[in-house]
C-alpha cells in the first residue's frame, strides 16, 4: 500500500495549553498519521503535565529528522520533528504567560510546517493555538495565524486572499471579514468581498465534499433588511454579488434573513441542512451560532490557501496551562477535517501543489 | 377560591395562521384560562380548517360578552369575545393575502386587549402574528406590535422606552434595538440607550424570576473589542453602562465577547446557564442564537409596558394558512410565559397597575 502522506502539527505558543493537547491527540492516530514540529524539552514538559492523566497510558516521545520518518513511528508514541531554528531555555520559561520566546516559536514552527506541506511532504497542517500577544511581542506583524499564512503562502507582491471558515458537526460558516470592528465590518461588506467570499467557500467546500456546495449567503441587516426598509446593503450589494455567482454556475442562495438562516443550515442526525455552508457577513454573525452549542467540536479552516490548514477554534487558555486538564477534543476534529479535506485533493491529483 | 384572571389572546391577521394557531392553543387550556379576542366568523371558518386534524376533537366556539364570561366557558371550548369594531366580510377574504381590512382588525383587536388589560380585566395579552404589509395598507402608522404596544400604553406625550425580549427554554435575550439597519443598529449603542436596556431587563426579569436576575452585557464588536483593536465601543460606551447599572445594584456582567457569551448563558437540563439573560447590542445577535435550535418555542415578550404581553417569535405564515398545519407551540409557549409573567405581578398586587 502507498503511505498516505503525514500531518504536520504545529505546537503553539509553548506556556499555552497548545503541547499538551498536541501530545493528547497525537497519540490516539494510527501510525503515521501526524507528527508534531515542536521545541523536544517543551513537549517532554507536556508529556509531564500528562503524567497521571486517566486517559494517558504511557507515551513514548519519538524524535524525527524528517517527514518521511513519521511512517515507521508506532501507534501510541508522540512523532516530534524538532523546530528548526531552536529557541534555548523555551522550556524553563513559566507557563500561563506571555513571552515573546513562545510567539517566536511559535511563528517558526508554522513556517517551518507550510514550508513542508508547500514541498509536499506532508498533506496538511494543524495548528495549535498562539497567543496574539506573544506574537507581537516577538515583532511578528500578523495578528494571528490567518494573516501569517496568507503571508508566507503568497507570491511576492501579491496579497492571497484567503477566508476564515468555522465548522462543527452542524454547521459550517465562511466569513466575509474576521477581525474588524463591527463598524468597519459594515463597510467591508462590499460586492467585490462578497463575491470573492463566495467563491472561496465555493472552491474550499468543493473540494472537501467531493461535489459542489449549495450555500447559503446571509444577509447583513435584521430580516435581510425587509426590502430596504432597514438597510439597503442586501439590495445594493449581496444580492448582485449572489446573482453573479449564481450567473458563474455558482449555487449560492440569498441574501436571506440572518436569524434563521443558521438554524435552517444546521445539520441533525435525522435531518440534513438546507444548506452546505453560510456565508456569513461578519465575525459574530457566524461564530454566535457555530459557538452556540459548546466549544470542543469547532475547527477552524483557512480557505483559499495553496496548502490544507486547520486549527482548534479556541485559544492558549493560559489559566489551564500546565494543569494536563485541557481537553483536546477540537484539536482531534482539526485533525479529522485536515485528513478529509487532504484526501480529495491527492485524489485530484497536484490540484493545489505549489504554483 | 379566587378566580384568576384570564388571558386575552389577540387573533392576529385573519389572513394569516394566527386564528388557527388561536383555536389549537385554547382549546388545550384549563376552563377560563384565557380567551380570545377576534372576528367570530374569522374564527369559524379558523375551526373549519382544523376539522380533521389529528390533534382537534370537536371544540365547539363560545361567544362571550365580557372577560369575565370567561370564566363559565368549559375547558376544550372556544371562548371568544367578539371584536368591538366589527369589520363587515373579514372571514370571506382569501386568506394567504395581504388586506388592508386584515390589517385594521388586527390592530383594533390589539387595542381593545390593551384596553382589557389596563382595566384590570385581564391579567395578560398574547398577541397572534399580524402582518407589517396589512398593517401599513389599513394606514397604521406603527411597524408591528412593540410599536403599537408602546404608543398605546404611553402617557400623552411622553414616549414609553419598550424592549424585546426573545426566549425559549435555554435562553433570553434582550435587544437593544430592534428593526434598524446594521449601520443604525452600531450608531444606536450609546451609554443612555443601552443602560436603559439594562434596567428594563433587569425590571422585567426581577418580575418573572421573583429574584434579581443576573444579567450578561455582550459586547458590540468580535472579542468584545480586544482591548480597543476592533473597535471601542466597549470601552467608551458599554463598559460605563454595565458600570453604572452596577452602580445601582444591578447584577449585569460586560461587555463579554459576542461569539461565547451566548453559549455560557444557555440553559441545560444538567447544568444551569451562567446568566439568567444576556442584553444584546442589536437584533441578529440575540436572535441568532434563540432560533437557532428551531423556531417553535420561542415567545417575544415586550418588557417597560405596564402590561404583561407575549406572542410567539413567527409571523403570519401565509403559505401555511389555511392548511390547519400550522404548529401552535410558540403560542402556547407565549401563553404559559404571559401567566408566569403575570403571577408574580398579581403577587406583588398593584405593582404595574395602569399608572
Amino acid at each position: 500500500m502507498h503511505a498516505r502522506k503525514p500531518i504536520a502539527v504545529t505546537m503553539g505558543d509553548a506556556a499555552g495549553i497548545g503541547p499538551e493537547i498536541v501530545v493528547r491527540a497525537l497519540r490516539t492516530l494510527p501510525a503515521g498519521d501526524a507528527f508534531a514540529i515542536a521545541d523536544v524539552d517543551v513537549m517532554r514538559r507536556a508529556l509531564g503535565f500528562l503524567r497521571g492523566a486517566a486517559d494517558m497510558p504511557e507515551s513514548p516521545l519519538v524524535v524525527i529528522e524528517s517527514s518521511a520518518d513519521a511512517a515507521a513511528v508506532p501507534a501510541g508514541s508522540i512523532a516530534v520533528l524538532p523546530m528548526q531554528s531552536a529557541i534555548a531555555g523555551l522550556a524553563s520559561l513559566p507557563i500561563g504567560r506571555v513571552h515573546a520566546a513562545c510567539g517566536a516559536a511559535a511563528a517558526a514552527c508554522v513556517r517551518q510546517a507550510v514550508a513542508l506541506a508547500r514541498a509536499g511532504e506532508v498533506a496538511a497542517i494543524v495548528t495549535a493555538p498562539l497567543h496574539k500577544e506573544a506574537l507581537a511581542a516577538a515583532g511578528e506583524p500578523y495578528p494571528g495565524h490567518t494573516e501569517l499564512l496568507a503571508a508566507e503562502c503568497a507570491q511576492p507582491g501579491h496579497a492571497l486572499p484567503v477566508r476564515m471558515m468555522l465548522a462543527n458537526d452542524e454547521l459550517r460558516t465562511v466569513l466575509v471579514s474576521v477581525h474588524l470592528s463591527l463598524r468597519e465590518a459594515v463597510a467591508a461588506v462590499t460586492f467585490d468581498r462578497v463575491l470573492e467570499t463566495i467563491r472561496i467557500a465555493h472552491a474550499g467546500a468543493s473540494s472537501f465534499l467531493g461535489r459542489p456546495p449549495r450555500m447559503a449567503v446571509a444577509g447583513l441587516n435584521p430580516h435581510a433588511g425587509e426590502g430596504g426598509l432597514f438597510g439597503d446593503e442586501e439590495q445594493r450589494i449581496i444580492g448582485p454579488a449572489v446573482a453573479a455567482a449564481r450567473g458563474e454556475g455558482i449555487d449560492a442562495h440569498g441574501p436571506l434573513p440572518p436569524d434563521t438562516v443558521f438554524m435552517r443550515a444546521r445539520r441533525r442526525t435525522a435531518q440534513p441542512g438546507e444548506f452546505d455552508l453560510v456565508i456569513a457577513m461578519h465575525h459574530d454573525q457566524g461564530l454566535i451560532p457555530v459557538k452556540y452549542l459548546g466549544l470542543e467540536q469547532g475547527v477552524n479552516v483557512t480557505l483559499g490557501l495553496p496548502i490544507v490548514r486547520t486549527s482548534p477554534d479556541h485559544g492558549t487558555a493560559f489559566d489551564l496551562a500546565g494543569t494536563g486538564r485541557a481537553s483536546a477534543q477540537s484539536l482531534e476534529a482539526a485533525l479529522r477535517m485536515a485528513r478529509d479535506l487532504a484526501l480529495p485533493l491527492s485524489a485530484a491529483g497536484a490540484r493545489r501543489s505549489v504554483a
